[in-house]
């Protein structure tokens, strides 16, 4: 099963926030992955033979615009900056989803990396793309319980159009229940799980959508009320708590995600928080799964799962999602269609 | 998929030293299955109903007559004692595999608990089984890596035979090759991986084919002369190192189950060591799984995965054992066969 790929795997990333750049940065990396196509919420990227996700990461703003003033600014050297592809599409349009779903015969896999506000919006997109009855493997980094539940009720769809969809494939839910998963194998009975994460970055206007659905679980915040702040007011906000935000009791699906294959009984028994500075690179905490259960003999326990500082949200977020994109093509060649959760397989190496 | 199993699964266990005992208590806590049968050397006990492993795990010596004095000493107390069973059936025979493979239409899947002296022993118990054209699932806790090879290469035969087997899904190999399965997610470059265990047992004589295997590794020592010391001998060699077993660059498989998912390129980066005292329960160290690698952005770092140290070596080997078997029973009911590793499949979790 763990042959070299023959051909790249032709990936379409869907969102170009800073999760979506880091997607295409990582997937330019692989030699198994090509990266296909990218859009926004204006318009679509794409190239046959694989777009530069390097150059595209250095883009700030409107994603066709900015892939244009490259190839420009290429022309003018005659070629001498880095082109995105040879054979590069961009264009604005006014249904970039859209525009995806039509070259969806030259993608295998999708990678979601769009903010999710509101909770509805990731799993109405795989719903259309089910509809349209395209068969393809998608991968998500859903974060909150009930969008990762209005995900897996997609699972007779998704099946119907011969397509797999992992879904909670970043780092919490991902990477960290994947971790619970294997650490509740020690135990007869498993207490709780305590997933508390660090995350440190430089500037975070790089992740303005991702701080707004972490400034949602703020006490007296929802998910509307996050998304309709002006940068202006998340500034305001972040000068109060000197650009540090701590977060308890969030709601990530690590919770459904662990219940659903037994680790727990009740979501209660799954906690997730942790600390974001929004000002400098360094984690304010190392990112830490504990499992505490009790063993045959009687004895409570922990396991811990640790990330290494230096690690990312994006690398600890996109390299796991990468994985499990793998693991969905292993599964969609079995003939395994369906929504499958980040706890119920190991995510696979892409070289 | 993770629906409770509809009834029982039935589990034959090879082996009644340390680790068979353990499987047989821990397989008794655990709702979804059933301890159908047990084998030594010498014999072979087995109940349709399923046997109490709690009760056998207190047996020493002859599996067969200890299950026979247990059986006694509850018609001598009026079924006031524990019942190994009430249709227990115990008996010495010349070929107990063969008895285990004669009852095998009885059987849903084999936990393999043997001492593997020398190496091809285990690989060849699996051959013989997978000759005569039985469809069941095998998981082993394999750790040499020459065994695990070997297990490897008999995936056509277990193929053609329609079984699964799940090979080095102890420890180490098991959780911690798997551990660092999902920590290389996080990296463009792994560099290597660390398995520093420790063991503690309060009485060696419960584990003598452990120790035997695990005195081999060091410098001097191979496993036919391991094999060949008696008793008094380990406890001079245990005399001499204070009860302390301190082994370096052992040959684990997690090299080559890491090397076969494309977590590293070659078998030299993956070292497994460890410290074991014999005299203690408490662990000399804490058992750990260190990945190194360097990021997309070149920067380099480690995940780490911790074992509480109040886990014993039972729950952390049989415990993975039995996720890794129902991951099997998966699999063969996807109608997967052949030989698959610990790190190519999440355990799955056993209530």
């Amino acid at each position: 099963m763990e042959e070299p790929m023959t051909s790249p795997v032709r990936i379409g990333v869907l969102g170009a926030g800073g999760l979506g750049k880091a997607a295409a940065r990582i997937i330019s990396k692989k030699r198994e992955l090509c990266l296909a196509a990218v859009c926004d919420s204006r318009g679509i990227v794409s190239s046959a033979e694989g777009l530069d996700g390097t150059a595209l990461a250095g883009v700030s703003g409107d994603l066709v615009a900015g892939c244009r003033r490259l190839e420009a600014a290429r022309a003018g050297e005659g070629g001498g900056a880095v082109a995105v592809a040879t054979d590069v599409e961009a264009r604005h349009c006014d249904d970039p989803l859209g525009a995806m779903l039509a070259m969806s015969e030259r993608l295998d896999a999708i990678l979601i990396a769009l903010p999710n506000l509101p909770n509805e919006f990731i799993p109405g997109v795989v719903e259309r793309f089910a509809q349209a009855e395209v068969s393809l493997v998608f991968v998500d980094v859903l974060k909150r319980t009930r969008a990762v539940r209005q995900m897996l009720a997609l699972d007779a769809l998704v099946k119907r159009s011969r397509s797999v969809v992992m879904t909670g494939c970043g780092a919490t839910p991902g990477l960290l229940a994947a971790a619970a998963v294997l650490a509740a194998q020690s135990f007869i009975e498993v207490e709780k799980v305590d997933i508390w994460w660090g995350v440190g970055i430089a500037n975070w206007e790089a992740y303005k959508a991702t701080i707004r659905e972490d400034i949602a679980h703020l006490s007296g915040y929802t998910l509307e009320r996050a998304k309709a702040m002006t940068d202006a007011e998340v500034e305001v906000l972040l000068e109060r708590t000197n650009g540090l935000l701590e977060l308890t009791h969030m709601e990530h699906a690590d919770d459904l995600l662990l219940q659903r294959v037994g680790v727990v009984d009740r979501l209660d028994q799954v906690e997730v928080g942790g600390i974001m500075d929004t000002r400098h690179p360094k984690k304010p905490v190392s990112t830490t799964m504990t499992l505490t259960g009790t063993t045959a003999d009687g004895k409570r326990a922990h396991h811990t799962f640790i990330l290494g500082d230096e690690t990312t949200m994006a690398d600890n977020v996109i390299g796991p999602a990468l994985g499990y994109l793998k693991r969905g093509l292993w599964l969609k060649a079995q003939g395994l269609f369906g929504v499958f959760g980040c706890t119920e397989f190991l995510p696979m190496v892409v070289r």
